[in-house]
C-alpha cells in the first residue's frame, strides 16, 4: 500500500472505532506523544490523556448509538515519514440524554511513520467562532 | 539553511509582518493554493481571499500600533518537500477603536518546498470553546 492510502486507512480506522464506539481502537492510531488541540479546553491536551483508552471510551460512552463522521474536502500531503492532512469533518451522534449532536468542524493531522507504521502524532480539532460580540462558536456552518 | 531553519524563518517573517503590518509581505509568505481555517467563519477561506494583500492590510489596517505575536511550544516536523508545524501563539494588538485584544490560541501550518522555497500551504488557526452550555470561545486560556 502506498504512504497516501496508508493514511486514508488510517483515517477511516480512526472514524471507524468512534463508530463502533470502541476507546482501544481510537486510540491505538495515535502516536504515544500525540499533541491535541481539541474543541473544548484546555488549548492543548498532553499526550497521556488524549492517547488515553479509558478517556476516549467515558466520551464515546456518552452517546447512544455510532458516533458517525463525514469527511468531505480531505487533501493529505506525504513527505518521505512525515505528513499532514486536512478536512472538513461532520460529526453527528445522540447523547444519552437523548440531544442529538449534529455540527461540521475543521480537522487537520500531522502523520510519522516509524518502523513502517503510519500514526497520528497531531490533532487540531475546531470551529470557527463569531466575531459579531457574542464570541459563540459557529455550530450551524455549512462547507 | 537547513529544513527547519528555513521554516522557522518563514514563520518569523510572517509574524514580523503582522508586526509591522505590511499585508503584501503577510500573504508572501503563502502558497497561493494555501486552504485556510482561520478563526471566525467560514469553515475554510478560499486561497484567493486568503492570499490577497488588500484583504490582508485591511485586517491590519483594522489595528492601531503593532500586531504582536508571541509563539510557545512550537514542534516542527520534516519529511522531504513536506513540513508542518504547531504552536500556541498569543496574539496581542490595540484595535482602532481603543479595545485591546489579547488572548492565545492554536496555530497548525502546514508547509511545502518548491524550487527550494518553502511555503505555507494550509494554516489552521483556533481557539476552544466552552461546553459549559455556553458554547463562546475560550479566550482566557494560558498555556
Amino acid at each position: 500500500m502506498g504512504d497516501e492510502a496508508a493514511i486514508r486507512a488510517l483515517i477511516e480506522a480512526r472514524c471507524e472505532a468512534l463508530r463502533r464506539k470502541d476507546g482501544a481502537a481510537a486510540v491505538a492510531v495515535l502516536a504515544p506523544d500525540l499533541v491535541a488541540f481539541e474543541l473544548p479546553p484546555p488549548l492543548q491536551v498532553p499526550p497521556e490523556t488524549a492517547t488515553d483508552p479509558a478517556a476516549a471510551q467515558a466520551w464515546l460512552d456518552g452517546f447512544d448509538g455510532p458516533v458517525e463522521t463525514e469527511i468531505r474536502d480531505l487533501v493529505i500531503q506525504v513527505g518521505g515519514d512525515i505528513a499532514y492532512s486536512h478536512s472538513l469533518n461532520r460529526l453527528s451522534a445522540t447523547r444519552k440524554d437523548g440531544r442529538a449532536v449534529a455540527f461540521w468542524m475543521r480537522s487537520t493531522l500531522g502523520f510519522r511513520k516509524r518502523d513502517g507504521a503510519w500514526r497520528i502524532a497531531h490533532g487540531h480539532t475546531s470551529v470557527p467562532f463569531r466575531m459579531d460580540g457574542s464570541f459563540t462558536a459557529a455550530l450551524d456552518l455549512e462547507p
